[in-house]
């Protein structure tokens, strides 16, 4: 799948152009057939000889960007002033901002909002702790925490260059659910440095949401991060694609006509993504799971399991594969219903495909390439998805952590248990109606009005049903 | 003093009087009596018989609220609702929010934001650090961290109940001047683990502001991460004390026409802010300096300073009173021209004030109540100022902060030195003009509009002078 011109490397190129008549239609046609799409043509400036023109289009790549503005210097009289990049424009400066909620114009405001006024609400919290959550940001603030080192495709690119991911995720949780986030880039990759600087900040939270740390760190930071915090610690990378996953999933076997108890599913993939999966799809009621790594498929008598070195792959193991198999993926997917992918790209063939049940499910979700090319699976398999924006039924984690972390902060819990994702699953998947549902729409889109509400309130409901403690009914 | 009734304790009282004509002014009159001050009557509804109106009022503290409350009861047919506190109601929910700068209305919006156009944002930093000063928000973002140990006048209430004055603060830098600063508040008060955990979270800030830490663990605290961080650092508490007070006294100085390297200072309060002021002062040219604390004047031969238990008084020892004098605050005020203190309430009498020299200065600092009732001071004194803001002569922070930040941040500083804080208070003092200037005016308005500008500009250049470095001039 080579790269489609997208909007992610969008340009805009400042130039000036002879007023011939042809000028303009010589340089769409050189832009065409260099393999850039213009979406826009702004004149803004024109005098007899020449215009000055604003030209956007989108590109494959910066490289690509580069190769046309070269091609676009050819067109006689043509000058090409400056090139700008649209995300970069997007970015200068940061993504958020920090407000006041409260005027400061006068003396007396400055009485309320800062001292003498704000001593009595300092007691009161003093007083009574769970006053924080009514007095105070904590009641709809969360940390979005990272060490930069697993950061989208990127890997360890360090915590300062995590940063406008971090950022945007943050962005993200304000748009679709009014939540206000900050983010928290940690210089230290340090597993027991990184639980007690999130520990130490937490007073002022009312969530965290761990971002891109790489296995098998992660699961140690979040485990004990979970164990010692009184507010819900969320690792998205795990458990927003388990839960995204398992709402697909539940919607694509609805439309095969197949229950999650009975069908055979191998998995492609056992770091923090597919673990979590994992673990999301037996307490959901898998059955028969199969899981593959590079070493192809873990059993209990692999090397890596029987040394004990991967406590990980131990648990998988143990957990699955209840026949005990050996062999490749590409032996585990004979004849397997559903293929689970979070792993590679370009790991699954055609023929693999053809060799499952009828009716299979393909989710090959390794970003920013699949481990099969969706078009191709499609010959064969019945339900297809990635977690590309370009293709039908994109399993995107926008769809799932903002409603988790509304619902669980509205209801104040302490804890995300595996009770809490199940719902949330499956509140997602029923935003899908059935007369909406199709082998192409197994998932809402991201802007569907009701995805956060919806999934936010069968999290508080969960929640409901498993805290009680004071401070959650008045929050 | 007794506390006058004030904005910071004003309540709303939702009633029901009868129709009488004189049931308002009965109520007005017994309010009065009682010692509140009301400031708003809204009639809300009325009927033939009755009307329901929002009273609002000046307090003296919630027990007088409380108390002026039951009077009101007593009037004839009066049916008192609910009672709400303006401050609380104020903070309810919290003072901050953090937005979204970049619309996030389709998919490609997304696309831009987050992945996958972000993902060359990221490499862009990866590949030049310095970047991040353009392209995230670390450009203009504050990390203001307190431990909760020093609240206020509230001593150690924990992060939690500190929260509030967090939040306040960052909203301060907000109004005055657009820093996008976020609160951390620390669940821990150790030394080692509070520099581990700001230095943990650093990448992402332009700069630490420190606040409400307990002396003399702040101390520490600050210079450990002055020298560990390549970001500016600033306890507030000392070094925008200790900016502010010298620019009033310069101020002072002039309108009693002596010179600050000629004057004899008496100051009382050897904590941080104290220690603070002194450094200032001597970095400014003060050459008769004597520090008294509880124990009385610091001098070379306390057993204190002896025995090194207190590292702070033996530099104050060595650094102040040349004559190496003993005894006590009343005796060394004796003929002094300036008495600064940040330290307790009422410990400088009427005598004390009468036995300084002609054209004497009295700072009484300590809040909220000051050292010495400034209306007393004032019949001795030719300059009185506190940290009040009922009085004229507020020694006030606020003035400080915002332009101090805003000129290390848009200077990319790495450093706070000395001659920043010098030049922030020479910048500071001279936003008072010489027509200006007298015994009550000599510091401006927190609302002056030149304030941050002022203080930013010269704190710019003083780093410029200072300081080179790459990305300092296209942040």
């Amino acid at each position: 799948m080579p790269a489609a011109p997208s909007i992610a490397n969008s340009v805009t190129v400042r130039l000036v152009l002879p007023a011939r008549p042809t000028a303009v239609s010589e340089m769409m046609s050189l832009i065409e057939r260099a393999g850039g799409v213009v979406t826009g043509l702004d004149v803004t400036g024109s005098a007899q000889a020449r215009m000055r023109v604003d030209l956007t289009m989108l590109t494959r790549d910066p490289e690509h960007a580069e190769a046309i503005v070269e091609t676009m210097r050819t067109v006689e009289g043509a000058e090409i002033g400056k090139v700008s990049d649209r995300t970069f424009l997007m970015h200068l400066g940061g993504k958020l901002s920090v407000e006041s909620k409260v005027p400061i114009r006068t003396r007396d405001d400055l009485s309320l909002v800062y001292t003498p006024g704000v001593a009595r609400v300092c007691t009161a919290i003093a007083d009574n702790p769970e006053d924080a959550r009514r007095l105070t940001i904590k009641r709809n603030t969360v940390a979005v925490v990272t060490d930069g080192t697993a950061v989208l495709g990127l890997g360890d690119i360090g915590p300062l260059a995590a940063l406008p991911v971090m950022e945007g995720k943050a962005a993200l949780f304000k748009r679709f659910a009014d939540i206000d986030a900050f983010p928290l880039c940690l210089d230290t990759t340090d597993v027991e440095e990184i639980i007690r600087t999130v520990k130490a900040i937490a007073p002022g939270f009312a969530g965290i949401n761990l971002e891109d740390i790489s296995a098998p760190r992660c699961f140690e930071v979040e485990a004990r991060l979970r164990e010692e915090l009184d507010i819900p610690v969320f690792h998205d990378d795990q458990h927003g694609t388990a839960i995204v996953a398992l709402a697909a999933l539940r919607n694509a076997l609805r439309v095969v006509g197949k229950r999650l108890e009975e069908v055979r599913l191998v998995m492609s993939g056992a770091g923090a993504a597919g673990t979590a999966i994992l673990k999301l799809l037996l307490h959901a009621g898998a059955r028969h799971v199969v899981v593959a790594d590079i070493d192809g498929v873990v059993h209990r008598g692999r090397a890596d399991v029987l040394s004990g070195e991967h406590p990980n792959h131990a648990w998988i193991a143990e957990h699955t594969n209840p026949d005990n198999v050996s062999g490749t993926l590409s032996r585990a997917v004979r004849g397997a219903d559903v293929f689970l992918g979070v792993s590679a790209p370009n790991i699954l063939t055609e023929e693999d495909v053809a060799s499952m049940a009828p009716g299979a499910v393909v989710f090959a979700m390794a970003n920013p390439v699949p481990e099969i090319d969706p078009e191709i699976a499609a010959r064969h398999a019945e339900v297809v998805a990635t977690g590309r924006s370009d293709f039908a039924n994109q399993i995107n984690n926008v769809l799932v952590f903002p409603g988790v972390f509304r619902g669980l902060i509205d209801a104040a819990s302490r804890h995300v248990t595996m009770d809490v994702l199940l719902a949330a699953a499956d509140a997602l998947a029923d935003v899908v109606t059935d007369e909406e549902r199709n082998a192409t729409y197994i998932v809402p889109s991201v802007f569907h009005p009701d995805v956060t509400t919806v999934v936010a309130d069968a999290v508080r409901r969960a929640v409901a049903g498993t805290e009680h403690h004071p401070g959650a009914d008045d929050a």
